[in-house]
């Protein structure tokens, strides 16, 4: 069993708000990232498989294929996008990079090859914060 | 002479929108940054002064006080905002890294102090894209 | 489940040295890092903590309070001091960065809100050498 | 138990490349990865091991005695090199990313002490692709 | 005037051989690099052209159509290739980084619209080795 | 004319203390880096020269023999060391990033082969704080 990670990149906006909430308790809870005008990341993608390399390749899978799956299915419906507003799979959910990750997962996992298995979806919202899950 | 460089960040959205042109002409000039409803990044500023080491404490300046003049006079109005709403300094121009780096320069230079010369602003838009502005 | 990382760093100086050999085996088994007039590094510390998503906030936990508590029960007590000597829960013990990660382990955990455990200190010594420990 | 981690690196050319199948094939399989005239990589070698640290010195082990032996065993053998044509170690095998980290293992694993256990050999192929392997 | 900088990067197989003198020249000459099995690097390309941004974008240069350039005239040639053997621009040259990075240059500058001009090649050949070619 | 940059580093402790001031001027001039038990960094040092490159090799100069100079010259001095106490080139003057970047240069400058120029000594002292000479 190997693990194979492929790191993708996004630009995106988004804020932080609670629409259930009022001005005051969103800015008390949020602090700047509530700001009503919105603020944005250079978002970077970690994206994990594993599975048993092939005897022919030498690949558990052909990284240029993994990378098309993981942009037709995560950074293109997320680059260059605001994340609040424009991004199915984000909405009714929290932006949070937490709820970030957990989505993406679930838009890339359906599309992957049967022989190998998603294992972490890390994302950096910022070169000092990031997020990880792994499924469960 | 020696050059004395600090790094500071922000996270900002915006777009690259004309709106003397049409959606067309914007999209077709600006691509995806055009998107009406934003995108963002994590802006890596460097601020670079020159000058000559002090006798007594070996600087050229304080990093601390040279840290804190970056951020009150730009990071602070910078950070966690819309470049194209929020920031009076970039009223009425386009949100270009080009643009920013030269308004920084405007913001930043008349609050050093005068025994040292602003050199350089370079921006980093993305970790693959950056601007220089040497003041002239 | 999600796992949330931040990084956070400090300067410290410290000198790798058992009070109970000789300088000469001091510095057989330690080499230039058992230099009497000490050393330093620039550390990086990540520490990862993991829980669910607040359904209101998208946050496993608020990451300006969890920077906060790192800073107040670790960082503070390391930036800009001297490992073998400033820090009193170093004290009586080598200065490895192994033992180093392990004794930030034991300061921090306990200040983290119940919704949340502490899964893992990183901490890199130089850009080439890290330690991770994971609490057991 | 405590983590340790060094990172080394090398210089190599390879090429991906099935000698069972026609050059159409092997084009089409591995695209430009198939040049016969090879192409190269700086590879990031991160060799991670367990233990627990030792009273006297603080260490699990002496990270220059476990950085000569990732040398004398993986990275004098493979710096500077063809990894298809010149490293005993990868012949008959295909010099994929998957392959040369599961060899690294096999190479470094008996030579570490007893009270250490090798735990990872991550390999980064280009700064956006890398594999880990945990021995199993 | 501003300055834009585009980092691109190509994947090559390269050796440091000089056919006018023998192999234990060479050897004596080049150590490692003149492995006749060839070597690689991953290199980082960074590109830097100075010029006035325009009113009406903020550009001094729209970076697609900057990177669209390097790519056409220097990576496409140059990634997962043998810079030696496959790479029109470097017949009859030692691939030294100094000589590819001046041979970038001469590739890259004649397709640069006039309202911009070159002003830096800066190559890394790895992390630690980088040149720079100013056009003088 | 090309410009060539090897990258160093070197782990040393130091503080910032002015012995002409008392303890208190120094703690607020010099803040945490006065602290009397030292601190320390891990400092990254490029140093960059400029020449032709000769015919028969491409090289303006061997990268083997610079980076064996600034070791001899500068970092064997430096690494593991006490900047204040155990380096002769820094007695007697203020142990701040600048004046280390100017004895660097004085230390390096006089062992360089004729062909060659050096133009610049750039040193970090943490991530985000650098500083530049350029011999004037």
């Amino acid at each position: 069993m190997v693990y194979l990670t492929r790191k993708e990149h996004f630009n995106a906006a988004h804020k932080l708000y609670n629409a259930a909430w009022s001005i005051e308790k969103n800015e008390m809870m949020f602090g700047a990232c509530a700001n009503e005008n919105w603020h944005g990341h250079n978002y970077d993608l970690y994206v994990t498989i594993k599975g048993e390399p092939d005897v022919n390749t030498g690949f558990i899978m052909d990284v240029k294929v993994f990378s098309k799956i993981i942009k037709e299915y995560a950074v293109d419906k997320l680059d260059h996008k605001n994340l609040n507003l424009d991004v199915d799979f984000m909405k009714g959910k929290m932006c949070s990079t937490e709820n970030l990750a957990m989505a993406i997962w679930q838009e890339i996992e359906p599309h992957l090859p049967k022989n190998v298995t998603l294992h972490c979806i890390k994302l950096y919202e910022t070169a000092r914060i990031y997020v990880e899950y792994f499924g469960e």
